[in-house]
């Protein structure tokens, strides 16, 4: 009969834990652009050349020498003949000197010769006379050359996740494609003799399996990509023979379940099959997910999490998904709105084990109160009504009322 | 030449355009669990029988009337007599009568007479006789029948994006596949002489296309499905013809470009030709973004917007992003952390616009200060940069230090 001993508390696991493996992204591929969204960037962006590559207009309108309109006014308009019109993409040609004046379309590039840009709104044209009826500075309505980018210019960097505004960033420096980093293939077992697949009838006291779903929800909102591996019963030759081929065909495996310290509980056994330097840790001071197994084998990270869905929930979110995000080349970014404040509807307290609290959000006179939902670790539904997680340190009391830190689901 | 007589505020365009077009999702379609999470709900979740169908254990332990266990102690234990074990997933035969107590596992189901569950650790065991050094109350250890869903209850309502908890919720209720609504398919339709798609060469004046993407990109986030359909020229006879075919084979399409009131402003007349009642708003007091169209034809919703990537960005995310998100059936739902409040790094103003100003974050000493980025319209390093859009009313001053609510990218 084995024991938990001694806990770890949340920080010491994950301490130990990040001592013992260092996630590293593991590999480099090429996607066309429109594949790109969303995929961690492998490589940094330099501008080869000045964005805008030339001054444009920012109007309709007439491109000027600005000198040359000083003083016009309706009453006293400027003048100008007008010496042509610079077309969209074509080579400009034109070249406006004092006294003159070119149309000019919303982002064209602005002739030589001229500095400025009067709106159409301001000037009344009659044949090849344009008469200026609002004088401007130089500089005004030009968009200058490399006022986006300059060359040379870093523009993104290697782990940032791409976003909308990034392939049009991309797609204006002439890159169709552009290098990401591989997804990490991540496994997922389920054991547990009561297991049964949905779709399958069940007898007995069976159940259907929650965690394969779950988890590979979980795994891919990390950056990953789920490998279900289907239900193992507790056979320990069984589960050793599978696991092991799970985990050599994955970048990273997760068990879920038999991680407790009861007599059938194999899983431990099956992952100190898997090689060196195999657990490093086993029983955490969280609530729920006591008797979760973070391990590195064979350089591979293997994690053991509870067969209850919450705890299992909760331990991926604190244990795995930062692996997860490290060996799929996330940087940790500084992000704003993952957590907000909120003050608790009733008095919440913990135990020996830091508390990870499932709430719900709810705005009332401006303020946003956290309710707990039941507490139970395989109780789903806490999960699919909660809008965050409120961490109610170890020996600590919160009472009704008390403002606490939520950090939000999704 | 045409000109923007008066320009609707954005609250009005918005409301004549919801006034001329509701969007309503387009169909449902059956996905496997594996396929279904971020999409849509499309169907009401009830509880076709109780979660969890049986009461369970919450511990490795012995199953015991609790009535048995008063005045237990390690000094004084109750000693009981073992009449089995219960076994995950098989059929619970056994019965526990007074004096009696069965073994039982984390999750396993309560045998008939029991009604707690006392902890392994609180025990001690020779042969077939259990000492219990500790008293349980009735329910102790247990989750009741129904403790997590109740037969018939609601659990989920169509519109919902499905979160992994969702997909675990979803299993354990034996549903394998489940509906969605079908994402609409969004056509985009990129104008201008001068735009080249990235791969290609330039020369000239031309650029490279950045609308194409991020509209992609913005489609995609926002629930659809984005039909890229290139770039056209300004050519009036050719635009109408690609743009009625593009209109034919989406459910919405937005074209990019072309929407100012130059004298080569054709995208207009294209949408023109496309139906009653055709263009609802055209001009709209928003900075940056103001020639915008929205129309309605036959039935679809077709926008023009402008063709400075940032401006497109802006108006797609006010104007077009509710009306994807509505075609994809996604209800609009309270979300929290979308809004936080920072303090402004320097003085803002806004005239006769609405000032859709994109601002970086930066913590310091625990406030958030918010700093805007260069406002024009064409710089995407701008919304690369941000890390969220700052609204300035018209008519405003903001002065530097004032507290101002950011809506977060991403």
């Amino acid at each position: 009969m084995k024991a938990f001993t001694s806990l770890l508390s949340p920080a010491e696991a994950r301490e130990r834990y990040a001592a013992a493996f260092h996630p590293a992204p593991l590999g480099i591929e090429r996607v066309p652009l429109f594949e790109a969204l969303h995929r961690v960037l492998a490589e940094e962006i330099r501008a080869a050349a000045d964005l805008p590559a030339f001054p444009r207009s920012t109007v309709d309108g007439y491109a000027v020498r600005a000198a040359d309109t000083t003083g016009a006014s309706s009453g006293t308009p400027v003048t100008l003949a007008l010496v042509g019109e610079v077309l969209m993409g074509e080579e400009v040609q034109l070249r406006v000197s004092t006294g003159e004046t070119a149309r000019m379309p919303t982002g064209g590039a602005i002739p030589t010769g001229a500095d400025a840009v009067v709106m159409q709104e301001h000037t009344v044209r009659a044949d090849s006379r344009v008469a200026v009826e609002r004088s401007v500075r130089s500089g005004e309505n030009v968009v200058p050359r490399g006022a986006d980018v300059h060359r040379g210019d870093v523009l993104l960097s290697p782990g940032r996740r791409i976003r909308a505004q990034d392939l049009g960033l991309l797609a204006g420096l002439n890159r169709p494609d552009v290098s990401v980093y591989r997804r990490p293939h991540v496994g997922v077992i389920v054991t547990g003799d009561e297991l049964v697949a949905p779709g399958q009838s069940i007898r007995g006291s069976q159940i259907y399996d929650m965690n394969t779903y779950t988890l590979s929800g979980l795994i891919d909102d990390a950056g990953g990509l789920a490998q279900p591996r289907g239900i193992l019963g507790d056979n320990l030759a069984v589960l050793v023979d599978r696991v092991r081929m799970a985990h050599a065909a994955s970048d990273a495996l997760i068990l879920s379940g038999g991680s407790s310290v009861g007599e059938k509980d194999v899983v431990a056994d099956a992952i100190a099959a898997l090689g060196a330097p195999g657990i490093v840790v086993h029983g955490i001071a969280i609530r729920p997910g006591k008797p979760t197994i973070l391990a590195v084998c064979n350089g591979k990270p293997v994690f053991g999490l509870p067969g209850n869905v919450v705890s299992a929930m909760v331990t991926f979110d604190q244990f795995v998904r930062p692996v997860i995000q490290g060996l799929a080349g996330l940087r940790e970014e500084r992000r704003f709105g993952l957590v907000i404040t909120a003050r608790l509807t009733q008095t919440v307290s913990a135990g020996a084990r830091e508390d990870h609290m499932r709430v719900a959000l709810e705005e009332r006179d401006g303020t946003i109160w956290a309710s707990p939902l039941p507490s139970g670790s395989a109780i789903i539904t806490s999960m699919v009504r909660a809008d965050g997680i409120v961490v109610v340190p170890m020996n600590t009391v919160a009472e009704e009322g008390t403002e606490v830190e939520v950090r939000l689901l999704d």
